[in-house]
């Protein structure tokens, strides 16, 4: 089988060798990641820019810097570099969380999606910390996992989104299948007011719920799988306008 | 009422002048929208780097150029430039639909989803043309919709995505509730061979249901008011993995 891996952070990032470490035995894998750290770049696409691609050595192997975000990857992977289609994307495995909001921030899901937008398997990785020397339990996590989801029968649009705690391989608990939590950033900037300029900073406030979202699961030492969709339609909000009517009779100088 | 005004077409760009005419007359308006072009640019955020924030101005008022993404715009707007929280948070007038895949590549969108991860109802506005005089229909159609908006009992969190198609005003077939289309774009790229780059290139094919699409709908003359969310949790996949056993007791070296 043939593996396009991407991630968010750069190509010389500790966590895609570590991908690529758990998943190089099982096909053919094919590198293609951002030159420079990408987070937070989300689904952000380069539009009217020119992108470069340039062979790099990748753990002795070929792989592909581009200048692009994490998306423009995954789009100029699929249009240059593959005959056909892989059959997975994977995506990570990401310095930090990729849980609640930091999912629609994340240019580590937003490539896995990217995936998915063209029919392909798409699975993100993220670890919850910041360190790098604890990507050994990760890439145990995702091999195991990864092994498992390629032996089951998997529709074609699936993306999942994995978050591994930061403790040692024998004290993970378990491995959940979550939703998408709550957890919410408590926005801040630094302001500089020499040139009233601003930098953001933030902290994920974690919100736990009954059922055990994403957050809750890695925070209590489980891996999270959250399986993910890209259709925004809110279904409830939906029925609710559809009572609405909207009418072109109003008086609009009033 | 306190109204925020972004887009992701820059500050000086007809669109965010046709939405502040739309709607300067419902209550205190305050524009922070981004001071060059950001379309693409989703849901990003700049992290590490320093945003400017600048008086300019804007229509014979003050408005504020910032140098951030339009998710940018509206945190630091939010953080700096109000006493409590605005109202309503309005993005756009987009030149170009935000519709199907769109929605998770739009700066227009994202924006207004940033508004409601801060508890605000908050409207996307867009016009599927590129052309600058077009922007007539959409004024009129923005304010009928707003008035009548802002005259229901919405929920704090709710983001509508309203896309306008590019006729007169007379030709307007009404206005429908739809859900997000699934119109797919055909990736190109343009290659330079002298410096191996790439420029991205596209189009979106349109898709049509049964049901009417956001994509369907515009292109059969009506405005299209989509209902969206930020959880992007697959109700099905969900209830699929639940039943996987993700097993510790493999054998990671097989």
């Amino acid at each position: 089988m043939k593996i396009l891996i991407t991630n968010d952070d750069g190509i010389f990032h500790p966590g895609i060798y570590a991908l690529y470490e758990s998943v190089k035995s099982f096909g053919e894998i094919v590198v293609v990641a951002p030159s420079i750290e990408q987070s937070g770049m989300s689904h952000s696409i380069s539009l009217n820019k020119t992108i470069l691609l340039e062979k790099v050595s990748f753990l002795g192997q070929i792989g592909y810097s581009c200048t692009g975000t994490p998306v423009d990857c995954v789009k100029l992977a699929l249009h240059e570099l593959f005959d056909g289609k892989p059959d997975l994307v994977l995506s990570g495995i990401n310095k930090g969380s990729n849980t609640s909001q930091n999912i629609l921030y994340s240019g580590t899901v937003s490539a896995a999606v990217e995936g998915a937008f063209n029919g392909i398997p798409s699975i993100a990785i993220s670890l919850t910390s910041l360190k790098p020397d604890e990507y050994h339990t990760a890439t145990k996590i995702t091999k195991l996992i990864i092994k498992k989801y390629l032996s089951l029968n998997i529709k074609s649009n699936t993306v999942i989104n994995i978050n591994i705690p930061p403790i040692k391989y024998e004290e993970i608990k378990g491995i959940r299948i979550t939703r998408q939590g709550k957890s919410k950033f408590n926005d801040s900037f630094k302001r500089n007011v020499e040139n009233n300029s601003y930098t953001l900073d933030g902290e994920l406030k974690i919100i736990r719920d009954n059922d055990g979202n994403d957050d809750h699961c890695v925070e209590d030492g489980f891996v999270s799988i959250t399986p993910l969709q890209f259709n925004l339609t809110n279904e409830n909000d939906y029925t609710y306008f559809k009572k609405i009517e909207f009418s072109f009779n109003e008086n609009l100088d009033s």
